[in-house]
């Protein structure tokens, strides 16, 4: 029980941070027990038991920052949009397009991220209630928040825009984005991405060095994305794993949020260096010691200091931009 | 021999870097024996076998780049001077202080940094000789940067200074500015950590998680300090660890440069967060799979990007400055 966690790395992390690592289950198990557990038939199962975590944290923060939600349908699509009791003064035209992480299998519109960033910025969340798989496999959700986003950036200007995503929510973005640059829409004016998965085929130092040490065995995600969304679809495709795009130097300011320990933090460092070859303004956030997901813990030291510091890059582009 | 490398990460990095990860020495001895190998009686051994090899990358340096060498004492410290054969336009009145790294027992000023840095920014270099630990223990070398830097200052606008440190020289400088400023004397304009011993305490998330995965063990290089250098004084005391000390809005711009395979990864991150609450501008570049000094590798493709990206810091820095 716990994640590996000696005395030279806990005096370097926030008490609740310890405590979280600590209490983090340490799940190893052999290749065909990950694809036996995370198989097709197993998803309804560990939706519902992810879920049913995630509903107590997101009602807890509706209600505390008093935020206000509403149904929407876009093209065809469900959106959930969330305001805050008073947009801040700089936020007045912006809206933030939410796309949610889960591993594709999970998790929903109303995810902590979508509901932190309308609390926390003070600014209108539209976050897309794509479907999940493996009942929609690649590329069904791709094409649906395509669709979101052309709706929004067809009735507003496209730099009042900021894209946020979260893990398997950044390959979503990514890939819709790359989409809307062929089709000649306009690109968002910043994004935000939360320890993206730009990299699905299981490139990188991290998932090897940080594999035990995260809250995600690396292998388990492999199965789970093989057998439930790809549907055959090649991982290296710079339409299934974004990273291998190319970008263009009008691509938005993009922000990156990872941790030492993350999983994806190949997959955000090679990312920042292929935007940043590219032209494209981008900053990397590297949290010590912070695992995949610290971003969203609502009260966390360290996930409150990677939230500030995330909102602070947006705000900057939103200012130049305006 | 050789690091750990799976093809995972292979992927991901240059043919010269794979090449470089196998080649490299995987050390793993009991304590004892890093005590061992690391007591003051091993060091001139340590020191020769180290400078051998160096002595052949610096003089093939010199010779490709033209580089002129020019010996001084400056306030009683001995300073090589590096000039190019064309100092570039931006940086006629910009001069480079340089502080070497070599874990305080070995390396000269003639380091491979000192070299790039003249050769590749087109700048005068001004890299100091400072003593030796076992020979000189902390704080000598403190003192001696710290000298050389108030004469440098005295003499010309101090925001045209641009300090430059690799490793434990990272230290160095650190706790060198800290006393620069606490006497009131005015700070560089920009500061480059190429992989700051900012904190020799031993904390740290990567210390763990890079250990043997890097190209020095961790515990032999905490015994290498703890017996040559230290000299009793407690390595969290913020003149010994910097990263301890509080940092003035006004400190110098820093840009920070790590990979994800480096033992001082946290040691960058931490100092990264540190300097950015201070309101200091700072920016950390992290290279994927990169170890502890893949930024002085003079041809590998990941060297030469952080070393372009940390003279683009740079040149940002002067310009908005002069």
């Amino acid at each position: 029980m716990g994640l590996p966690l000696d005395e030279n790395q806990a005096v370097t992390l926030s008490t609740a941070a310890q405590a979280f690592l600590r209490a983090a289950p340490a799940i190893r198990l052999p290749q065909f027990l990950y694809r036996f557990l995370t198989r097709p038939a197993k998803v309804a199962g560990i939706r519902a038991q992810f879920q049913a975590g995630e509903d107590k944290v997101e009602e807890a923060l509706i209600k505390q920052h008093g935020l206000r939600l509403e149904r929407l349908v876009v093209a065809g699509v469900p959106v959930l949009v969330i305001t805050p009791p008073r947009v801040a003064d700089d936020m007045r035209d912006v809206v933030v397009l939410n796309i949610h992480g889960g591993g594709f299998v999970m998790g929903t519109a109303r995810d902590r991220t979508a509901l932190l960033t309308a609390a926390e910025m003070r600014v209108p969340v539209w976050s897309i209630d794509y479907d999940l798989a493996p009942e929609a496999k690649f590329p069904l959700a791709i094409h649906q928040c395509l669709a979101v986003y052309k709706a929004m950036a067809a009735t507003r200007d496209a730099r009042r825009i900021v894209g946020v995503s979260s893990s398997s929510g950044g390959q979503l973005i990514l890939a819709m984005l790359q989409i809307a640059h062929a089709d000649l829409v306009a690109l968002p004016g910043a994004l935000v991405l939360y320890t993206p998965a730009s990299d699905i085929s299981g490139a990188g130092d991290s998932v090897r060095a940080n594999d035990g040490r995260d809250v995600v065995p690396f292998r388990m995600s492999l199965a789970l994305l093989e057998q439930n969304y790809l549907d055959g679809a090649d991982p290296l495709d710079p339409r299934v794993s974004p990273l291998y795009a190319d970008y263009p130097a009008t691509f938005p300011p993009t922000v990156i949020s990872t941790g030492t320990r993350d999983l994806l933090l190949s997959n955000s460092t090679r990312l920042y260096w292929k935007l940043r070859a590219a032209g494209v303004t981008s900053e990397l956030l590297v949290t010590e010691g912070g695992w995949h997901g610290h971003n969203w813990e609502p009260e966390l030291d360290e996930g409150k200091r990677m939230r500030a510091a995330v909102y602070e890059f947006v705000r900057a582009q939103m200012a130049t931009r305006s």
